[in-house]
């Protein structure tokens, strides 16, 4: 018999967020670590967790459930792809147990598809865990067909089809943004956030197409005049956005004026539902940290 | 009466390469110097010029003309751009006079456009030198309609009507290559040059839209399995150049099979005369060295 609280991990790829909660996801503690995969050397993690998470969240008894990019290669343990179609079942079955004193970990598996544009695979890790765990708390949409967004540095667009995911495709537009915003000639002094300059930015993504000549115009506007070089960072937003919107849900077949449900912070969800809003579509904004908990206590509810 | 010989430089960014030529562009000294613009201190070109550039190339009383960011707010001195439509004629009417001991200096203006797709201003400094050079070279083109692709940091694409520069626009797909390969997820520790990812990343640039979407091909084909890590640069280079090759035309409202002169470095052209090819435009490829003396040349020889 399992316990009846459990420590809930979402460990990605900067950042560490734990939370100590019961089977139904209702929250006891919560607390960040920066002990983000990327930042971890090889055979790390186990000893973090052991020697700092679990003793910091009183949880040296408790089982653990974990999801993200903590199970590749670069974090704890390398854990399968499972493969689209997949269902939460099949996630549940898949979870990759490990021993521990105290009590065992669990830790979900990322997902893979093949991508329908022809490119290859596409993978998620942790995304599938906010996914589902959207659809659980949202009950009445479990079955039919729904397009998620879930944005962040590499962004997860996903068909979920009676409570399956389908299909997903990676846009990784939040890691462009800080990439130009941080070491290219775009680069700023001085940005404020300005919601004209991210709707000028939304009008010049046009179809999607053609971004590196788009993606120009954030600096020609600023020597040709047309824009305050402090509004730079507000039309990148809006033009990277704006590009992903226009033309990502045709990857997954889906155009406006489809429903498409935003899971993630707040503050960017609402930048993407401007943007899908300006498309054409329908958007519903969901919590993220919801959404991953209520996922994981799912998955720990299993076991 | 001027001297026969005068001093050319391409003074841009990164770089500085300056000739001792005649006036048909006959060269008789080519040094480069690690005096990019971007990395100047306000002031500093002047002092460069006449304490470093002109001794080193035995060029103290000779006239120069200067083409390039040297041109801009954080080169020598700013100088107004030309729009367009702008033929050679009214360039080399704006050339901006700075005298000097010893013999004049000439910085060619650069050039302003509206961009078609509404995107405001686009502007070029350097481009319109090479642009005219290779205009002046290839006499029997100078008539009627030419599209001229210029790569590089930060691409240039021309519409050139009856030897007017008439539209072009910038695509900063070297730029992004750049960022790409030193600084994101994509970055991988060893590159081998290969041909077949090169093209299997042309291909994968279908129409040129969803770019951040089908960039984040370049990671999850390798961790899927689909690819080896040292193919990921060779991939990612066809991808960006074939997205830009894809959409950049359509903004200066020429499609396929339109002939296309590609002018620049000649390693860098041969790719783009590839992904050219392969969305079936004819290219010619021309020397971008050749092409700026000889527009710098045709300068001098109008002051």
């Amino acid at each position: 018999m399992m316990s009846d609280h459990f420590l809930a991990l979402d460990w990605g790829t900067t950042n560490l967020r734990a939370w100590v909660a019961d089977r139904d996801g209702k929250v006891r503690l919560r607390r960040d670590f920066p002990l983000g995969v990327a930042g971890l050397a090889p055979g790390e993690a186990a000893q973090r967790f052991a020697a700092d998470v679990r003793p910091a969240m009183a949880a040296e008894q408790l089982p653990a459930v974990l999801c993200g990019m903590i199970g590749s290669t670069l974090g704890w343990q390398a854990v399968a792809y499972a493969d689209c179609p997949a269902s939460f079942a099949a996630l549940q079955g898949a979870l990759h147990r490990i021993d521990q004193p105290g009590a065992p970990v669990w830790i979900v598996p990322g997902v893979r598809t093949q991508r329908a544009d022809g490119c290859g695979p596409d993978v998620m890790r942790g995304e599938e865990t906010h996914i589902f765990g959207w659809a659980m708390s949202e009950a009445s949409r479990q079955r039919g067909t729904h397009l998620i967004c879930h944005p962040g540095t590499h962004a997860k667009w996903a068909r979920l089809v009676d409570n399956r995911l389908e299909n997903f495709v990676t846009a990784m537009t939040g890691e462009l943004f800080a990439l130009l915003r941080q070491h290219s000639a775009l680069r700023v002094a001085e940005a404020i956030e300005n919601e004209d300059a991210f709707e000028l930015g939304l009008k010049a993504s046009g179809d999607g197409g053609a971004l590196a000549s788009r993606l120009f115009t954030a600096r020609s506007r600023v020597v040709g005049g047309d824009m305050p070089s402090d509004q730079v960072e507000s039309y990148l937003s809006g033009l990277l956005i704006g590009a992903e919107v226009a033309a990502t849900p045709a990857l997954l077949g889906v155009a406006a004026p489809a429903k498409v449900a935003i899971i993630g912070d707040l503050a960017l969800c609402a930048r993407y539902r401007r943007a899908l809003t300006w498309h054409g579509f329908e958007a519903d904004v969901f919590d993220g940290e919801a959404a991953v908990l209520a996922g994981l206590a799912a998955f720990y509810r299993g076991v």
